[in-house]
């Protein structure tokens, strides 16, 4: 159903004519389209602008979704596979786990069906050049042996103890906020473990969730992920985050996990939803709000959801302009660096072998790998993430010596198979204009003390929503969604 | 001279009749305007952009200065008091000290006099609500009168030690770099000292120069700013960050600071200076750039020199969209945040009693006050800095709320008579669009040793120059003065 709506163009790549080429000329033509109004005009179609537009359509309001680029789905995107036509993979956001409640639901609701991420088999572990294989499945999980996965697990044990201490709404007026937020998560690493192995196991976890490294992340910020990664009755914990079986990366969506941002927008229409808009100008005026958006013009509303990154929506020009600590909130809430990379086989020979497909490596680039094959395992998908400061140094490399490191890295891991895929996919979200990073922006030490308070706060008529406004399950498809929901409940309440 | 240009509006806020409610008429007016165009586009009329100007015209090349505000001086911000006709205050960046060499030299050049910032008489320290008189002109300088100071004296030269093994041009490529990159300063701080008054001394120092908490800055920054403070053969040093006598706080321009922009201004010339135009996108063609700004539409150019601080320049729509780690740099240098502050009096009565005027404070919300009457002492000019954590606080406050915070520190310092001004001048600079805060943009944890080969690296023909990006003097005038003659011989180069 989804890939028939992209391929008939109502919402995909082929929507728009107008590419960035023209938005000049667009902008001059915009003052003579005609006035578009609606109740609620939201910004971004991703996970949470979707949402938020179904909540308000649901209400009885007119709504009107402005999307930058040329098709929906935000940090959610399907790619046909070349040698597989019919078969998808994500090269964005992919996997839902337990507790993940309102995605989980909401996928039901629209027909999107999930499956088990593959995860039979032994998990490898590669440090100093060796490689070791082990079992994923003792009755405490996936133990990587290394004499440093004892003080990682027990330094897991304190951050979750740590973070649940954190009230879920508002982190920063915890007793020990200001310690918290003092350092970066590197320093409490370097202080709470004296083991090179658990060191580079806490690295792993750091790259992996954030895809940023453990220097760059403010202590309460990963506290603050890690309380959020449960649900109103199950707290929080970073086992859940990084886990395969009972963990964030349990599930994922039979088509693609795009399905889910293409079946809402289908629900909601095409005449709600404007591609290629990128929203330029919001202006509050006595009893409304104006929204300029390139190729469409001046949008009236009574209120406005923006649901872009942080950094991303610092790029609208605020008429008036943004209260001082929301400005600079957004000067403080950078996206992390991810590439995601997928080599195709004809099969998924690792599983023969008795290999989950699943890595993790002190190797470089790619640290982290999942099996990605589609629900029959055909064609083989080995996925590998470069993240962090890999993903800096890499994304600067030309695209050729990129493929041939990961191809060089999935072969160290999987044997010589590895080296020589039918095809190659990779996106790298750091480039993305409208993303600005991935998976998620998050807060270096001092930002979530002092801007906190300015996460969600609406500015006059401009609510915010998406993955970084979560609570629960900040940055994950479940969390983007949820922001939209309480976005929406703002707007209407309006 | 410059006051005179600014009366007659050639500069001035009577510039430009269209002020940012009518910009959008005016972006579907701008293809109707006459086409522009010149060698180099310079963004911003700061310092930075200024200097750039001059160089570029002294080569006998054509220029275009493109100002988002209605004014000059970027940073420098003169205010002429309401109950002292002609008398000026600066409201921005307003002092220069020894190896300062490019902004003392540019002024003599451009005939702006300096005159010593008042230093006679005793420093005030205060903590615990006890204020302590102290002499300024020991051998050493000032010492504050508590045990911590020896200990805080001690942190400063291991510091200046530290900076002194940095490359100037790299100091990402130091060899304990990551080390000091992986922490704030904060952490630095509690693992260096062991005393509550050597730690309140270095917050007031971090405070005093970044406007930031020590929580907020990556300690390699902090370095890299204190390597920077000196000059090609003076080594840098913190103390002349923080100091009066011998350091950056020695001296002030007659007439005030912004005179140093506005005689820039004047020798460029009115018609190479577009005022109330903010460029909103810079698209780079074979053989050329385009520039389009409000009010002015679109100016060709063959290289452009954008000045403003990272987290404004964001704002652009550049096309092609900026390198990935341009972009990612954008999102991590945060301003800092300063609330300047003054009190005018009939006199300088606390010079009566034998007083500098300078406190250095545990207080809030002012922490650190300076003498800042016109050369002839009349009026009395008390200046308050409220900065930092402290700045994020007041900053949402009412203006009423906060002149009387302001006014109540004033009178714990100096007695009675300062709670009674005859006028109180504020400026918030983190409420300001076209700088988000004051003084500086820094940077947090992880990002210089990521992305500090991105803070000059041209991209295509765009150039980039402000205070953010020099090597010597980083954040002052003389830095901007600097960045402006780096990044302008480039672009002739270009």
């Amino acid at each position: 159903m989804s890939s028939d709506v992209t391929r008939r163009g109502l919402l995909g790549a082929g929507a728009a004519a107008a590419g960035s080429a023209a938005l000049l000329p667009d902008r001059a033509a915009a003052a003579r389209t005609r006035r578009r109004s609606a109740d609620v005009v939201v910004v971004g179609a991703g996970l949470a602008g979707l949402m938020a537009a179904r909540e308000v359509a649901a209400a009885g309001r007119s709504v009107l979704v402005l999307e930058a680029r040329d098709r929906v789905g935000g940090r959610t995107l399907n790619r046909e596979l070349t040698t597989a036509r019919g078969t998808f993979v994500e090269i964005g956001g992919q996997w839902v786990g337990p507790t993940q409640d309102v995605l989980l639901g909401l996928a039901r609701t629209l027909g999107v069906e999930t499956f088990k991420t593959y995860d039979r088999g032994d998990y490898l572990f590669h440090r100093e050049g060796r490689t070791t294989r082990y079992s994923a499945s003792t009755p405490l999980g996936a133990i990587p042996p290394d004499l440093g996965a004892v003080e990682a697990f027990a330094a897991i044990g304190q951050l979750d103890a740590m973070a649940a201490t954190l009230p879920l709404d508002a982190p920063w007026t915890a007793p020990r906020a200001e310690e918290w937020d003092s350092q970066t998560f590197e320093t409490w690493k370097r202080a709470n473990t004296a083991t090179a192995g658990a060191r580079l196991l806490l690295d792993l976890a750091i790259e992996a969730v954030w895809a940023a490294q453990p220097r760059d992340v403010s202590l309460l910020h990963v506290l603050t992920y890690i309380r959020g990664a449960g649900n109103e009755t199950t707290p929080g914990s970073l086992n859940r985050l990084i886990s395969t079986a009972g963990g964030a990366q349990e599930s994922r969506f039979v088509g693609g996990s795009q399905r889910v941002s293409l079946e809402l927008a289908r629900a909601l229409g095409r005449r709600r939803i404007l591609l290629s808009a990128p929203v330029r100008r919001i202006r509050q005026l006595r009893g409304g709000v104006e929204v300029h958006a390139d190729r469409v013009g001046t949008v009236r509303a009574r209120q406005v959801i923006v649901t872009a990154p942080p950094a991303v929506s610092a790029f609208i020009d605020y008429d008036p302009i943004l209260p001082a600590d929301r400005a600079q909130l957004l000067q403080r809430f950078p996206q992390g660096n991810a590439i995601k990379c997928m080599a195709v086989y004809d099969e998924p020979f690792w599983r023969a072998d008795g290999l989950a497909g699943q890595v993790t490596s002190d190797g470089a680039p790619v640290r982290i790998t999942f099996d990605n094959s589609p629900p029959d395992g055909s064609p083989g998908v080995l996925l590998g993430f470069i993240e962090g400061h890999l993903a800096r140094v890499w994304s600067r490399r030309p695209a050729a010596e990129r493929r041939a490191a990961v191809l060089e890295s999935f072969r160290t891991y999987f044997g010589p198979r590895a080296a020589s895929p039918r095809e190659y996919v990779e996106m790298d979200w750091s480039a993305e204009r409208w993303t600005g990073g991935c998976y998620v922006g998050f807060t270096p030490p001092g930002v979530l003390l002092d801007y906190g308070q300015a996460i969600r706060r609406p500015f006059g008529r401009i609510h915010w929503a998406g993955a970084e406004t979560a609570t629960i399950w900040n940055g994950y498809m479940d969390g983007a969604l949820r922001s939209g929901r309480r976005a929406a409940a703002e707007a209407l309440a309006g």
